[in-house]
């Protein structure tokens, strides 16, 4: 078989029968899946994902993090490992394809090899990271694979601090733990990541995949307007200061920023907590959850100091406070381009066409781009739709993209 | 002491003494008091004004909505009763005299007129209401008590439904004792209700008491701007369906609608609920919680129409659906004339300016209207502010109103 490399294709069956077995965990509606990081449902998945590997004859591995990975040793001793991964959780009643798609096309990538006995120069691993979708911190498992991690994301987390807390406790985590999976760079050859699009680029031109050439800066902020409780019943209304009139007024004023001034970027208010929260209590202080991303370094500094003047100009017209909560970023990154020469070649080998593409969306890729080379596969998502149970890929997509993964690995390892 | 009924006074320091006490249950910073309706501080609240009741030698009633009360057996046998009352429950962080206060004077006009052995034409009472500020249903108590609370109200409470039921069973409380807590209006020959007035108005005109005509109408609504979930970094912001825009527009309409067409009315957008509530999901629902008021029965209907199409027009706007869901409302109420030529010969003869007011704020009063004439009373503000722990009222201003209350009663046994 080792010469015959090229005619290698994964089993689709067997992978299609493990796509669907993993969309039972969480299931959420006819099509989606509820799999916050470290939920009950999150942990059901993983450990059936753990058996999955050892029923393979691979090696299971975790880290502080609670990274899982598979371990295919298909090179020689010491050698460094050639990664791929993604994650199995999901945004709230999220799509079954977003993450879960690349961590089992990792594996079977692993299953495919293994069963060929080819022997590369590099080890094989498949990874599923923690938290993602940043039900929790946000890329936990991947920063702190990184070492990019700090006691005060874990003190500070995007999601509740409960929730973090009880969520590691579940999972039998620990901060100590967390904060040294950093994972050895001279261990690490690179990283592969294959993702369902998330957008409407590919399906739009009818190209099954997409090279990607570099991952979005993004950005998240708690924006809070500061006002004064009054009884909504006997303060006038000229005399108030109503947190949610800032709140609004910036929810508005963002979307026509974008539009007239970064019409390339994105930004999205996702979330609001007002205080006290009361019918009849104008509200003290309404806190934004913001993010915005742009995929040049330059544009994203000057995004970022556009959002944060629109909401002082916002609480200043209704006589507020502001407080601005950074609560972290990614910069913009760029993929190896060894790594998209081979992504295409593997492409046109099985006959399929690519287009280049930046990805607005962060993924794991983006943190283990501070270790080693990434390079990044799309597969087109139908409507474009994604962090919903609307989220679609056409089996045809997946299957296509784990051969060019599949290929690309081989490439990597034979051409020069 | 029969015929020096002019002379009566309350008990000032024994007054003070118990409102002092009572403001330590579920005290918030230097000045206010945490005590949502059958929290656990609110709950220690009305035990401690159950054992008062019993040490005064009254007798203690508790009727199936939970409402609390002391009976003074002052009139002839099968005489209706005179009842006072107001509400012990705060506003999450609210302030120590809303509805503390006017529960205590009721007490303290019990015992005055028990010390001095004064035989009337009526039992008095003083009653606790349950949850009048809403954390729970909104006038639980005194709707029950007006045979106007739906098993509706209670399976679609304002509040969340579990806080009800977990605050039901911490007082031993169930729906079948509060739908049956109606109280016979035969037993009844009138309420009064002493308050603060949460409103700027006689500081203002610096006149110690308010005579109330009349209590504004106020109708709660939860309505829901509908959208789309779509992943923030990858959908284009012009091709968004954002349901945090529509309740964003329809926040700040809202302000301009008040302002310019219904100046002497009241509106706010309490709360906001974001669903799915994720930084990176594009909001596909979001909730707004609303109420308004007006004084007059016209007025009320025309801005209940002119809100409801403010937020359709939102929608609109912004391609949205709309879900709107009517939590309640109470219509405007007038007060009795005979209990206000009470009030205001009863502040004459003690020496107290007056002035007559409309009250913009619901209480109890309003429910118990359906019942039998009632009568209120209001003390000054400091600066107009309440439903905050800054809410504060001198204590001078507390005592004239107590005496107020006393001399109206009094006036009611006695003058034609």
């Amino acid at each position: 078989m080792q010469d015959n490399w090229k005619d290698l294709k994964i089993n689709a069956d067997r992978f299609l029968d493990d796509f669907i077995t993993l969309s039972t965990f969480g299931k959420s509606g006819e099509t989606g899946v509820n799999r916050p990081a470290l939920s009950p449902a999150h942990l059901e998945a993983r450990a059936w994902f753990r058996d999955k590997i050892i029923q393979s004859g691979l090696e299971f591995h975790q880290d502080g993090a609670g990274n899982h990975s598979a371990l295919l040793r298909s090179g020689p001793e010491g050698a460094p490992s050639l990664l791929m991964g993604s994650h199995l959780d999901s945004v709230p009643d999220g799509g079954r394809f977003d993450g879960a798609y690349g961590v089992l096309a990792g594996l079977e990538v692993l299953r495919t090899i293994q069963e060929a006995a080819i022997r590369l120069p590099f080890n094989l691993e498949a990874y599923d990271f923690t938290d993602e979708e940043g039900s929790l911190v946000s890329f936990l498992g991947s920063f702190a694979f990184a070492g990019l991690l700090t006691p005060g994301d874990l003190e500070n987390p995007r999601g509740e601090l409960q929730a973090l807390t009880d969520g590691l406790a579940r999972a039998g985590l620990n901060q100590q733990g967390i904060l040294a999976a950093r994972r050895d760079p001279h261990t690490i050859a690179g990283y592969l990541e294959l993702h369902v699009e998330q957008g409407p680029e590919l399906e739009k031109y009818g190209i099954p995949i997409g090279v990607v050439t570099g991952i979005a800066g993004i950005a998240f902020y708690r924006l809070s307007f500061l006002g004064r409780a009054d009884h909504a019943g006997s303060t006038p209304i000229g005399e108030r200061r109503d947190a949610a009139l800032g709140a609004s007024d910036f929810t508005l004023a963002l979307r026509n920023l974008l539009l007239e001034q970064f019409p390339e970027c994105f930004a999205n208010v996702g979330n609001a907590h007002f205080a006290p929260g009361a019918f009849n209590i104008v509200p003290k202080k309404v806190t934004l959850s913001v993010e915005f991303r742009a995929s040049k370094l330059e544009r994203f500094e000057h995004l970022t100091t556009a959002v944060l003047r629109l909401a002082e100009q916002s609480a200043e017209r209704y006589q507020l406070g502001l407080e601005v909560e950074f609560i972290g970023k990614r910069d913009p990154v760029g993929t190896d381009m060894r790594a998209q020469s081979s992504i295409q070649e593997a492409s046109e080998q099985l006959g399929l066409r690519t287009m280049h593409m930046i990805s607005p969306i962060g993924h794991d890729a983006q943190a283990i781009a501070t270790l080693c080379p990434i390079g990044m596969i799309f597969v087109p998502s139908v409507g474009g739709i994604s962090h919903t149970s609307g989220e679609m890929t056409h089996w045809e997509d997946c299957v296509n993209g784990a051969n060019v993964l599949l290929q690309t690995v081989l490439r990597l390892a034979f051409r020069l």
